[in-house]
């Protein structure tokens, strides 16, 4: 996605480490307009399924998911990373190995927003590891739902998640591919 | 707002000790339509104020922000909960009381992302005690900004927020104000 593309070109820093820092219009600050362009791609892309509901997770993940939802025409479920105050007891839960932060973490999604005759499309801001993308796809298999695929905005094509989710049998729809960026120059694939 | 109005009444559930829960389509699943809807009726009610970014918290004030933004066009900050990994080092930072868990919160918004010249609009899902709202409004006060004001979704008219909000001096624009749900029916003002 062109648009993405540039924007990352313009706006993104790279750090070391292999961080790329795009918290001025993705996940601190975030630019809506771009959003509800990135919505309307992943519509398209998963236009020929029959997507019920989009599946993703806190914070950075709901803005690209909201407007997936919107242009689909579906309901928007995000997981959780903490146990709410007024959590339903019950929830479907999977553990997520967080690398950013050497952790591991467990996401929950209330029951009742995921049912066995629900075709999801998960959707998140970042594809390295895979953690939290199988993390939902777990979630997903725990309600006997089915999975039409990931919408991912961007991929980190050095790192091994999207072969490691590919290699599952998960459709994975990546608006920008980064096939390099060691020399603090970003480069797509 | 009678769309709002008219969906909390058919899916809202009133728990005890005064919660009211909209998970189903506010702060766990959320109605992209809806939302869209009320970012429209904030935009509206905000139009004649040269407003240059909003302000939110993460993570359920998320969605009718990014909304309001986008029919604002201007961007969305949220101020995060928690530390981030590849936080700036430079942070506006307030602390907020969460009644509902029972804890303090410091809330922190990267330093770039509020400037002195900005016009702010803060929206949040609610407004109950004022904590957060008076938080997110003591940031802008730090960053030199002025407020424009606030967006709330859900303002519970019986709890004390919305008066200490409007006596500090602050604009509150709430789009359903609940007078009574203490018989477990809610009532608006």
């Amino acid at each position: 996605m062109q648009m993405l593309k540039d924007r990352i070109i313009r706006d993104g820093q790279v750090l070391p480490g292999n961080i790329l820092k795009v918290d001025s219009f993705l996940n601190h600050q975030i630019d809506p307009v771009l959003m509800d362009a990135i919505g309307e791609e992943f519509a398209r892309r998963f236009m020929n399924e029959p997507i019920t509901r989009i599946l993703t997770i806190e914070s950075s993940g709901i803005a690209p998911a909201l407007f997936a939802g919107y242009h689909l025409r579906v309901p928007v479920v995000f997981a959780k990373k903490t146990e709410s105050a007024n959590q339903d007891p019950d929830t479907f839960a999977a553990p997520v190995h967080s690398y950013t932060r050497n952790r591991d973490n467990v996401i929950r999604v209330a029951c009742r927003y995921l049912s066995a005759s629900d075709h999801i499309l998960v959707i998140d801001d970042f594809l390295a590891h895979g953690e939290a993308l199988l993390g939902l796809a777990d979630l997903v298999s725990q309600a006997g739902a089915s999975l039409a695929g990931a919408g991912i905005v961007i991929e980190k094509g050095f790192q091994d998640g999207g072969k490691r989710v590919r290699t599952s049998g998960i459709r994975v729809e990546s608006l920008a591919i980064i096939q390099d960026m060691s020399d603090g120059h970003v480069r797509f694939q």
